[in-house]
């Protein structure tokens, strides 16, 4: 950690400073730049960030070196993470793609759905059955009746399951019947969730909040990680914008960046992503040239008939179109879609 | 609600719209305005926003015309809502003032703080026991033992307590120990949690996301209404900008606003939402100047100790300050401070 | 438009409004909702918006219908435009590659970069002789010298010119040397700028504001349109958001929202939306995949040399695999590049 | 300037690293930080910023210690300035009052105006006669007529006269009728506009870019520094947010912000900063009591017949309200109003 000293702070001051740091358990370098004193403090960062530097009266501006999480960093693991659930692979050469209908609505129509993107190449069912809804007066979903059509649709197709936990009260009875299991946007900085989940050692999905950073976003994927959990998949979903023409702002570049500091696979939500059933589709080519390891897609068969989020769903037909071309793009990028 | 229609839409995909929104319990009224044609639908809008009418092939764009909250909603109730909590009055005339440490640390330095904010004037003791920590590696609070310092040190002074629950299992120990539920900023939309202290009945201060709009701000309130608990004061405590100078962006122009469609009281709490302490006394100024029916501050009798955001506390003698300058602001407002 | 009239309105108050409606000319149709009554105003709605309608006693909340732009709107003319210059086409089917260096540093760097990227598939050379820069004391552009360069390079190669125009005192100046004039991001909202390249009738390159929406952007572009210069070409160049971690956030799913607005073909400038080389390459891929008409790359010969925003330029062999990607994408899309 | 090297850097990329620093004439030091090689590099930071230091192969991460302004900061002067334009003062103890119409439109309006609102305490008359307009259709301003009005109108009561400059054509016709040059939001980094204000040394008034950061705004400053003149009065007015209740979001905790790094006096406009009347007397009182030099607020007689944002001013009697209960607030701060 760097720490910038004030060009008029007093001697004193400077020297408080150096002796809070090295009772901190810091090794402590002070050096001049022009008219400038700067302290490098050497030592276990993690442990500094906590104190609260900027109230000492000698100190101008901190500066982190080191980057805020470890176990999901690069700097720990070089080569990209690539998750096997029950042998579908994500990560690496290998792209996954989750489809589904927002919200378990029936089991007649939910097997319909999942022999559709089955078909098409989708190895992983999604569906809510426990909905987090902005209102209250809204479709709160089927709860443990969803979760059972959920396995059975999955299973007669020989799919995974992927579905939101939103309350740790529910994970006995979601890990059930899940092979993964989703944090939504929401609840990225559950923490509470974040150590069940990570005590679980079921794989997980973590979405990008609303207006996470990227560091806030692989944080909470070190609370997971922390607790031993290393099967974690990333998922950008949109982030919140001033322009109000989509429902969010899927910010693709997230994809590099997060390649750049993570060994974790990352894959693409442009469904809730945009929330616009005309941007499903560029968008979901765009994410996957963007270098993506997976799409998740909300696909119904009767869009205006879904009771949650129908605006955002396309059609099988579309689905169709949207793997025959992502299939083209991985390959331009020399991966291959999961079958 | 109003649905535009497309300039090109054919008269049988007009027709298949109609038919749907009276199918859903809508009367419907065609009009055309030049060359647009636009559906007036008339029945319970809350209904009709969970139903995906854009996915309709007629449909340009969906106006709802009612807000989607209700009973927190000033069309619901016209006058202010003054909270009472065992004596302690928050809106209307009355300002509540809220102070204490981030974290409690440890018994002596609760009661020391306790008796220097109650000597200002603070009625209300913060301090959180369990803490919401970006990092897993952080300090996460005192836990129960925590709370128990709480309430001695507030019943020390006659004050009231408030504290933040972050997880469903922990209402009943927090119960037990305060008057007043706090939900932060990361929970806002932890629809689960929002139920539960809904049926709790306990007074509940409901922090702005960090990136929730007003009207999901009023949402999440509506959530812990229709479960039947009113007694609700929220809190802007900043939202998230492009420019890192501060932690948040403290928007203030919420109050008006809020006060424009809601009932309820609305405070502001000035240290997490800068993250600057050269910024709360001014920002405490700005808030009471705009409008707002309380403060919440952080006030630490050693920021430099603290343990977990000491760089966003002041200290006593700040908040005597504060406290003189708020009480000559409000009275210019034809308000007082509870004392 | 529709206006939305406050629930205890006073009849008089609301006869107010609808005498002032008419007296600007527009038809008015009261009609009640439940206990909501609302005013549809028929007439030009582009005049009413200029009206300050939320300033009268009635009125609760005033509902644009129309969009506030004209000639650029897909409702003016259906088919995308496909803009012809000197035979390089953009839109439709067409995709156009411009590429070159951020400044125009030297004549012999820029006849070497102008080789190269043409070589790879580039038709329009990009470079800056006027550069806008946040600080007074940065390298600001050869000026009419760096024009000259540009010509000539362009010319050796029987390439097309962009360069940025700043100042309506230069735009003599610059047209004589270029084929596109650039509006630069800072510049979107610079009206009287746009004005001048309305009426000079070369065909300009507008990107798209920093901040700024959609409807903004297009608004900005209906400015230019309104003196009768219909060649116009949109770039999105990223907006800001709160994450750091790239300049900005390239905004992708602008392209289909843009396409389901207006005519006007849209390209894609990663090295702007991203101001990061790691980004570049992905981000170009993602942006023919979501459907853009061209992109806008950043390429210098010996980046660690480049005298302005040599972080975000690619190398001539990172531009040759760029070149080599896009052209499968757009095939899998069923357009072209122009070469 | 601080360069973080990456981790797996090999020796000859940190040895070209350093001998190109050593070549733009900087002095470097490097030392080892546990497993971590960091570079202090020493000299002129403004040189080092224009460098692309990132695109060299050994660079993780460069931290910039020093501010990228000069003359505005507080290391280049320590005492607040106080603007003073014929008698009348900014900044310091000294709090200035601007109000008038948003747009001048007619001679007798603008007269009644100002008798009003300078009753009331204002000694500053502001109304555009050129008006950036999002829209072509919209109106667009008297111009010269307006200036000499807008002169008149101010003469007739001893006041000074704010209006803004929209294009360097233009500078000399407004210089012949104003005191205070405004450039508004849109023209912030409009860098050949903020240059010419430089060399005229007319007392500039400028406007928080919509999307800048403080940083960015000091740095446009900067400019206008740079060319010689000093006389510089900042204006917050608003930044764009994810929420469209109000216009912009009024941040003020760029007051104190601004305070930290800058001499210069900052003032607060609650008309543009929020957009809403109902938003603009609760957010002028928290202007001054967050510790602003001043305001800058739209005042109309007749706000329904207002040209141009009449939806954001208030009417005289809100006005003299206002004033009353500013100038309490800025007793309390030890300030007074500039009379």
């Amino acid at each position: 950690m760097i720490i910038v000293i004030k060009p008029d702070a007093k001697d004193h001051e400077l020297q408080h400073l150096l002796d809070r740091l090295e009772h901190y358990g810091f090794k402590t370098h002070l050096s001049e730049w022009g008219n400038r004193k700067i302290i490098g403090a050497i030592g276990d960062e993690r442990a500094l960030r906590d104190k609260p530097l900027s109230t000492f009266p000698a100190v101008e501006k901190v500066v982190p070196i080191l980057k805020p999480f470890k176990l999901v960093s690069k700097d720990f693991k070089k080569e990209p993470t690539t998750v096997n659930i029950k042998g579908v692979k994500i990560g690496g050469k290998h792209i996954a793609i989750m489809a589904g209908p927002c919200s378990v609505e029936g089991r007649e129509m939910l097997f319909e759905i999942a022999e559709k993107v089955h078909k098409a190449g989708a190895r992983i069912l999604r569906g809510g059955a426990f909905k987090p809804r902005t209102s209250p007066y809204a479709f709160q979903g089927l709860g443990e009746e969803g979760l059972k059509y959920l396995r059975e649709a999955a299973d007669s197709r020989g799919m995974l399951v992927v579905t939101e936990l939103m309350d740790p009260r529910d994970i006995e009875v979601i890990s059930k019947y899940t092979d993964i299991i989703q944090i939504g946007a929401r609840n990225m900085q559950n923490f509470k969730l974040l150590k069940e989940v990570g005590k679980s050692k079921i794989p997980v999905l973590l979405k990008r909040g609303l207006c996470s950073t990227i560091k806030e976003f692989l944080m909470a994927s070190e609370y997971i990680a922390s607790e031993g959990n290393y099967d974690i998949i990333l998922c950008e979903r949109g982030i919140r914008s001033f322009d109000t023409e989509t429902r969010n702002i899927l910010d693709l570049s997230a994809i590099p960046v997060i390649r750049s500091m993570s060994h974790l696979p990352v894959i693409v939500d442009p469904s809730h992503g945009t929330g616009r059933r005309d941007c499903i589709l560029p968008m979901a080519q765009a994410g996957i040239a963007a270098g993506a390891d997976g799409l998740m897609v909300e696909v119904h068969t009767n869009p205006e008939e879904a009771l949650s989020d129908g605006d955002q769903s396309i059609v099988p037909e579309e689905f169709d179109l949207l793997m025959k071309r992502v299939k083209i793009i991985a390959a331009t990028l020399e991966k291959h879609i999961e079958e």
